[in-house]
């Protein structure tokens, strides 16, 4: 039986998504504390739970404390990748990681075409004014990897490998269907058009849509994503107009 | 009961050196490919094994095919990490995952902290004309989550942890105990006695010696290691004479 469990996370953030996502999935029994504003956190955080200072963090065992007042009893463990793992580890009836060494393999491969290829391709064309050509090219390589007439990276069964590409994809959407992002204003609608609605991506438009399906997903706020997105990039917009 | 494994390496590639640490550690039945030079791999283990063209590669499962004529019938797995927990999954005996969840975390963490910083650092310091500083800062990161008291990094028990650090470790030893890299002349035996001489890094040097008496370390040639090393550094060291 897992111990007391909280974890830190953020609703913008992609990486603790992927956290919150594999606990839904496990129906796991957990506390959750949400800081508000990631570029301000408070020092409680940086200091009792994660000196790197990123989300998402978890908490784990220890007594039963306020969750802003993280005790020393308790475990603290970080990195979005590990926790998914650990998540998996620690709720075995989740399924999130099959049983089988290969398929094990695969699923961890999958993760790393998108740790690789698909997360900073994503970074560059949505946040770092980079091109769109490289995200295209991740996510071909992605959807390279997809089986054609299977819902999930693995097949019939939902795992772990679904579970870390689903942040990036939700929020890959909703940027460029929105058009909020660092590219040229248009070029978003463009890409949109592109990746959902042209054969080139037929199949990992299909997987979205298998993933945004499932019950787990639910712990995405699209209207939140897409406000906070139009937010930040109104300064880019305004300076068009 | 594991299928039909082949290992494609190359001695010389630290990468490549994690996965027959973690089989050796497994005593698993295995054939192995040593690629000799990793600068113009044959064409057929690009074409039939790993079209990324890197070591290292498992071919698993499949017919009994000569090494070098690899069957479509195996699977082909690549990426270090995957594959020591590959060989952690199919040899349970192994012991090199502990079954306890937090524990497995903590490993992948140590893990994390070997590929995010000492990589990166090791690579630079020896191999790109990089400064060294980067290399003690990531030695002290990875020597800060050492338990004092106990031989291997989750304490007495020897783990995938161990296995991914060993081959970066081992040939950093070589590098400057041998004034070979990248760094200007000299001063690869000035940092060898910073690191296995002095008071800062006392921990991480004994930590060094209980991976390097491991069975499995039998893996590392440093003969080798040392001879390449000086033929690839040599016009460096001609340069200056």
């Amino acid at each position: 039986m897992p111990e007391r469990l909280t974890l830190y996370t953020a609703k913008i953030c992609p990486f603790a998504h992927r956290v919150e996502i594999a606990l839904a999935e496990a129906k796991a029994n957990f506390n959750t504390y949400e800081i508000q504003d990631l570029r301000n956190k408070p020092q409680w955080y940086i200091d009792k739970v994660n000196p790197a200072s990123k989300v998402p963090a978890i908490a784990y065992g220890g007594p039963d404390v306020p969750l802003d007042q993280p005790s020393p009893e308790s475990l603290k463990l970080t990195e979005s990748l590990i926790l998914v793992e650990l998540v998996a580890d620690l709720f075995p009836s989740s399924n999130l990681l099959p049983t089988d060494p290969i398929l094990r393999a695969k699923s961890r491969y999958f993760t790393e075409v998108v740790q690789s290829k698909l997360v900073p391709a994503w970074i560059g064309a949505i946040f770092s004014g980079g091109p769109l050509e490289p995200l295209y090219a991740a996510l071909e390589a992605v959807q390279a990897l997809l089986p054609a007439d299977k819902p999930y990276a693995l097949g019939d069964a939902y795992s772990a490998a679904d579970v870390t590409v689903t942040p990036f994809l939700a929020r890959m959407e909703v940027a460029l269907k929105n058009d909020t992002g660092t590219f040229k204003e248009g070029e978003g609608f463009k890409a949109a058009e592109i990746i959902f609605s042209s054969e080139r991506f037929v199949r990992l438009a299909r997987y979205l849509e298998a993933l945004k399906a499932r019950e787990s997903f639910k712990t995405f706020n699209t209207d939140y994503i897409t406000e906070k997105y139009r937010v930040r990039f109104a300064e880019r917009t305004a300076s068009h107009h």
